[in-house]
């Protein structure tokens, strides 16, 4: 039989070879490092058996899909291990997820993190042993019968078609139903680690049992293991969810609910700097300021469409057949459409730029809130240009140029990427407008980007229910990536909302409308700042940027004295002169990652000097007041 | 029989006669001003007969109540004059209210504002005529029988009691169902005039007819009648509910809803400046910025007894019986309280001040909403300070210091009067707490606002359910009074939270709550302003402070630059580039009461000056920029 290999070339094997032993002849190498196949791109086990003429791919662990055979087989080593120590315990599922994999346990008794290592060893016995792994396939009667121990494992098999062959993996005394394919054998696993417990319910359902999860990861070299497990330490102490409460930053409580975070003094003070900062460069730009309503009648939403596309999204006051329906809005476009309303415009009154630091509100799922990334309301710098098409590139490319530099001002610009999110002809019913209307919209956002010569991955179905958007994304601690921007241009909703302006030939036309952010949603900014920085904020965002401390009670007057000018300058200082250790007092400072320490002892006092310690630098010894003071208004005009 | 008069002295009369002859008996004077009278303490007309000893009060038009029965009489010559122009159209009703009195009609066509005059001509003809008003008493079935023709009063007389002796008036061939008193003849009525035409629901229930209603007032004299008209015409030239939305400042949507307003580029600049200034002046003053979630849980109301004892004004999403009822904010105090609860608290760290420019919600009823007065979503400047009980009087000092700073910077401190908003002791599941705990906390308020010198008022009743308030209020242009600032004091809520401190003696304690406010209610602030100023605000917060003018393209850059000179200043600049005359860009500049224009023309451009006219003092001449800058840089700053 011919097998076309991946790099195209065409070899002659004997008919019925296994996968394995195809890449055995190929190299000796690729079958050490082999965990799985693709054979005419249906993925399969390495025993697996090829007939005819076939196109074969040999994975590794290089591969995303030989990751996830290898990981999965791991899941299984843990299943095996746990069925050995704890026997009573039931199983439920165990996938390979990104970067490593979990299994769902029903345990009689609860166990705890500490009981990890003993299951890590009992892990490690069974790769040792390196026992071969089996596929099975069964009847449904005969899968119901191995399985008749594990409930979860039968009210999967229960759901199966009758007709289909089922399949089962087995190693040693473990068997599990499973679809796979596997490793070869357990002692193909090279180095693993279990690394968090939490709870799960079964199948994702708040209303089933809450089950036990133990997450784990495994990777081929040692070396690479520690190296992500060092990457994870590091990001969990900068992720936001934790750093920003440990700051001060934020908060959350039961009675308030998910998703609805509190920001505290440190948070809005931030949040503070951020609007004004944001809002100012904002007018210098040409943009008019509004401030709209939260709630709308749905009248509003049913012109825009919302209230068709959206409203499972959406906070609803009251029901279908009330006086009045009122929503949350999910979105700002509607209200600042009505003020372009108010009054006649002609074409010498565009663009006109309408910008807001808008609430918006999300009826997010309760599985999907986290931290300050994903929440139910949340704060957009929420813009519509409303121009003539002869204005809309060069008004794209000035929303655009806005967005870098406020991005250059938070050292953000080199965590970004750019998708052209894009509708789904397949799935019309999601989307408002002609199939003529979405291609040339497309058409004229692919030809600005291109034009500005911007790199960017395209995504189809992507879009919003009225048009295209360019995405600007960025990854948090842990990788996952979330838009943080968008600019979309929407050649739909002012005809929706009769929008017209006169043109020089004295008609009435539609203007095009740019949809678009600045800094994007303030929360998620926050969150991506402080996992940048690790709460080592720039000192124009750090909420405190100064902290003075006394040495003695003698000094105190003189801290507070000076805490005080430095505010009257407008520089965020606080004093703290409790009759504590300096030692003390500085470390705390540290804690808090404030920027500037400024000490003041008897000598000092006397001098008239102040001694200096910067975050980043450590000690920078005695400066004069004035000194320091120029350096540090120089430092915040920078925004470095 | 003997007659105990108003000023406590009594005098003999012969027993029978009318509070008219009883009267003139005092003085001709009296009994030529008389319009009503009072015999012990009850309201009769000047032809009721005395009998026995009794108390006797002659009411002039001066009197409060003398005026609603002159007013009263004149809405019975409205109706008369009325049924003779209209015979088939039917009365509703048609009481004195305040400054003046209505009539609601149904009328079987229309009338519009250009038939007043009609009906007026005829109101005078009956005055002329001098008729005298006669009261009748008849049972029920002779009134039914006597208003056969008018279904509205047919209505009224069903609902009353069956052996009540019904009253009824009657000049010339007009007969109305009133419960009175009236002016003896209608030739007492000296001045009137009518104001307006209205739609008004039958009862004040829209599923009713909406009826006509005329409403019109009148005076004892001519001159007062002329002098209150004016000042209703100067009124309606500030009213911010006409003014506001003609310059730009706000707009309402039908779409939106009601008491939704839209602020507008002018409007919403004024609350950034105001938002700003606010938030900086409290920072000032020790205060820490919080930014909470508009929305919560129905748990934390419950805890809060808002669940109890608001839920009918709050916007709630969700049944009850859901997963999760959350419910929009009607108050700040419970997150701010979360955020304090957050980490332990010593005495050493109170009094703790906290600030929000908080988004409010009030489900207010569709008759209530009044442009940006009384609205469904508002923005307050709401805090909360928690602090020991020797740390009240201090506190509440502060608090009100910063109100009338604020109040001083704005030009509305003498605008304000004080009331001191108590509990209601026969109401009292309106409130949470003991009898004890409320008496306690309004001596205590009692005592600081003595021992302060305020003047205020009190009020029973108009306390918050969980603890007396100090409102301070300010009348609208119709004058109107609303409370736009409060300073509450709270011994409940910190309990309710389980809100603690550690004090000197290691004793966990409650704290005390001052909730309060320093600017009040912006959207309320707006509408004084733009009523006290009519439109011309204090250069400080004018939405725009300089519109530079060019006199002909030639200097049009020379205008452009000078314009963007002053924005880089953080000046508030527009250019009027266009190529119209001056003469119209100063007007369209005046209508828009824009502080300062500034005029450039060729001999401006060639000398390097500029020419200045001032909203106030008109024209200034010629000048040179620095000059200019420096004059409105000072200004600004002076905040006057």
């Amino acid at each position: 039989m011919k097998l076309t290999l991946k790099d195209g070339s065409v070899r002659d094997f004997a008919d019925g070879i296994t996968a394995l032993e195809a890449a055995a002849s190929i190299s000796e190498g690729l079958a050490r490092a082999a965990v799985a196949a693709k054979v005419d791109g249906r993925l399969v086990g390495l025993d697996y058996k090829i007939e005819g003429d076939r196109r074969l791919e040999i994975l590794t662990f290089n591969d995303e899909e030989g990751k996830e055979v290898y990981r999965h087989t791991c899941a299984h080593v843990l299943a095996h291990a746990v069925k050995s120590i704890y026997p009573t315990c039931k199983l439920a599922i165990g996938p390979a997820i990104k970067n490593g994999f979990y299994y769902d346990f029903d345990f009689r008794t609860p166990i705890t993190s500490a009981d990890l290592e003993k299951i890590e060893k009992e892990m490690a016995r069974i790769i040792k042993a390196n026992l071969p792994i089996k596929r099975m396939e069964v009847s449904k009667g005969e899968a119901l019968k191995l399985m008749r121990e594990e409930s979860y494992k039968q009210e999967l098999i229960h759901e199966l078609p009758g007709d289909e062959v089922i399949s089962f993996y087995k190693q040693g005394d473990f068997i599990d139903l499973c679809r796979g394919p596997h490793l070869p054998s357990t002692g193909r696993i090279k180095a693993f680690r279990l690394t968090m417990l939490a709870g799960a319910y079964w199948r994702g359902d708040e209303k089933n049992k809450m089950l036990t999860r133990i997450y784990g990861t495994a990777f081929d070299k040692k070396s690479e293991l520690e190296e992500y497990l060092a990457q994870v330490e590091e990001a969990k102490k900068r992720d936001h969810n934790r750093l920003g409460r440990e700051l001060e930053i934020f908060m959350t409580d039961e009675n308030i609910g998910q998703g609805l975070p509190l920001l505290m003094p440190n948070g809005a003070k931030m949040m503070q700097i951020l609007q004004r900062f944001v809002e100012d460069e904002e007018e210098r730009r040409g943009y008019f300021l509004t401030m709209t309503p939260y709630l709308a009648k749905s009248n509003l939403y049913q012109i825009s469409g919302h209230w068709d596309h959206y409203r499972d999204k959406m906070f609803v006051m009251g029901n279908e057949g009330d006086d009045e329906v009122l929503a949350l809005r999910p979105m700002t476009c509607p209200f600042q459409y009505m003020i372009y309303k108010n009054g006649l415009k002609s074409y010498r009154d565009l663009p006109i730029r309408y910008v807001e630091t808008s609430k918006l509100f999300r009826n997010e799922g309760s599985g999907e809130m986290h931290g300050l990334i994903r929440v139910r309301q949340f704060t957009l710098s929420d813009g519509h240009i409303i121009c003539t098409p002869e204005q809309l590139e060069e008004e794209f490319k000035g929303a655009l140029d806005l967005v870098y530099y406020m991005l250059d001002c938070l050292g953000l610009r080199e965590e970004v990427s750019f998708c052209f999110s894009k509708w789904d002809k397949g799935d019309r019913e999601k989307y408002i407008g002609t199939e003529e209307q979405w291609e040339r919209t497309q058409g004229i956002m692919r030809n600005i980007l291109d034009h500005l010569g911007i790199e960017y991955v395209e995504a189809d179905g992507e879009a919003a229910f009225y048009g295209p958007k360019l995405d600007i994304q960025a990854k948090n601690v842990y990788g996952k990536e979330d838009t943080i921007i968008t600019i979309q241009i929407d050649l739909f909703l002012a005809e929706k909302f009769d929008m017209t302006y006169i043109d020089q030939d004295g008609q009435r036309k539609y203007p095009i409308i740019i949809h678009r952010s600045s800094i994007g949603c303030y929360e998620r900014t926050l969150a991506m700042l402080i996992e940048k920085y690790a709460g080592a904020f720039p000192l124009w965002i750090s909420p405190v940027q100064v902290k003075v401390m006394s040495i003695t009670d003698r000094t105190a007057q003189h801290a507070s004295d000076f805490a005080n000018k430095l505010k009257s300058m407008g520089i965020r200082a606080e004093a703290d002169l409790r009759s504590e250790k300096i030692g003390y007092k500085i470390r705390i400072a540290q804690l808090a990652k404030v920027p500037y320490m400024v000490i003041i002892g008897d000598k000092e006092a006397e001098n008239g000097t102040i001694s200096v310690r910067s975050r980043k630098d450590g000690d920078l010894g005695a400066m004069d007041e004035g000194q320091f003071i120029s350096r540090i208004l120089r430092e915040i005009a920078s925004k470095t």
